[in-house]
């Protein structure tokens, strides 16, 4: 099957026509697409370099392309709709039923989407991010008093990359504690934990899953043993279950959907809006 | 002025419809907004539930909600688009056109858009992020031979955050190397990291713009103050020109933009799509 082309087209970053072509691409079961992102296209001449790009892909492919795009300037959307692609762009789709409903003319200005937020925000994120990594080893519980939450569970159910997503998309503080041996073994929390237990939020996940992780990662000694693994998991969710801590299973989900499922079960505010 | 209320609906994290809905909100200037988001909604209790509350905004509010969604099933959306709101589905503006250009039926399935990556894909994320954590300090050389880029700077010129981004975004293999008051005394950098010279890019940001960020996070001592900030500022420029490192100035930019620019000037290949 031939294979077609995807091209990301932004003047930003294009992160947000990636996530937006992205998902409704994988709507499409068993289609191949080569995806292709160019950014920051701000100008006459770059959009011209692109369009002559993309036609020649049309043609070369002898299947005209995809274009995914937020394109602010009307010249320069102008100028994609009239190559030989399937031009998607949410601006188009968008902008005129807003500008009705809102009974104003939109500013059309480029560079607003990512606008960098306030000094005090930019500051707030850098400090959830260096809080995240400072409060990442779980050896001292010196930091978890500041924490908003406490992510616990064993090694690899996603502690680490879930806290530094919660600071760098929400600016929430939180730290993590990994599980230890002697925890999973005596079935108790140490007690400097216990004054903390209320923002503790524990980690599972399914042991195949668990295992194929840890295989790819190390694939000799206990550590990936099926035995080990499942010894690990039934301990934690005890844990868990013994001291009420809410938990949940990470088995079929992304670091975003741990993130925006631990917020929305423990109602933590975020800090931070994008 | 009357704030309008904004729901960001999903049957995910609502991560996209936040992105999507903001950029667009960005351009009009002056109006005020009250955003909510309402993520994971997969059922019809859950949707019910959901119209109803906009309904009563609609109501409580005297103007009718403006929502932006992603919803994949249709019946949620048919839901959602009976209430008293601008409803904004971009599922529902694309995929036909998608559906008739690629003569394919899409699969109208509920989870696909962040359905988690393969094990190995998932691997390369998270040991991308423990490498920007492990390689942060900057007191140590010894992680420089993994580094797929290594960014320098002064103390708040973005370099942490944007590591991190790139780990977690990208998969890329980002160290930073903190400036030292002896290398831009010197002008010279240390000359064990002299072998990795190629990999460095540098950051920097407008005098003013430190100097608010650092004020913001400590007020008193030489930290912020003009004098210092300055001198760092063009010691760690006149650096990047000796050394012919690629630099920019990260003074307008967010975290995403300054990832993506860094990809798009070095030509560093992403290791994971979105």
């Amino acid at each position: 099957m031939p294979q077609r082309t995807v091209f990301f087209v932004s003047d930003q970053t294009g992160v947000t026509a990636e996530t937006l072509g992205h998902s409704l691409l994988t709507q499409f079961d068993g289609l191949e697409f080569r995806p292709v992102t160019v950014p920051f296209v701000d100008s006459i001449d770059k959009i011209e370099q692109l369009a002559g790009r993309i036609d020649a892909v049309a043609r070369d492919e002898g299947l005209r392309p995809i274009v995914f795009t937020s394109l602010v300037d009307e010249r320069l959307r102008a100028r994609l709709l009239a190559c030989n692609a399937l031009v998607l762009d949410f601006f188009e789709a968008f902008l005129a039923p807003l500008e009705q409903e809102l009974a104003t003319m939109s500013s059309h200005a480029l560079g607003k989407p990512h606008r960098m937020a306030d000094v005090a925000t930019y500051n707030l994120r850098i400090e959830a991010i260096n809080y995240a990594m400072a409060a990442d080893d779980g050896h001292s519980t010196q930091h978890y008093s500041e924490a908003d939450v406490i992510l616990t569970g064993v090694s690899r159910s996603g502690k680490t990359p879930t806290c530094l997503y919660l600071a760098l998309q929400y600016g929430i503080f939180a730290a993590n504690y990994p599980l230890a041996e002697e925890d999973l073994e005596s079935g108790l929390l140490p007690e400097r934990l216990m004054v903390f237990k209320d923002r503790l939020y524990g980690l599972t996940i399914s042991p195949q899953r668990l295992r194929q992780i840890r295989l790819e990662r190390r694939s000799v000694g206990r550590y990936a043993s099926a035995q080990q693994v499942s010894f690990e998991l039934r301990a934690a969710e005890r844990l868990y279950k013994r001291y009420n801590i809410p938990y949940m299973d990470t088995t079929h989900c992304s670091v975003e959907e741990i993130a925006s499922t631990i917020l929305s079960v423990t109602g933590i505010e975020r800090r931070v809006r994008p």
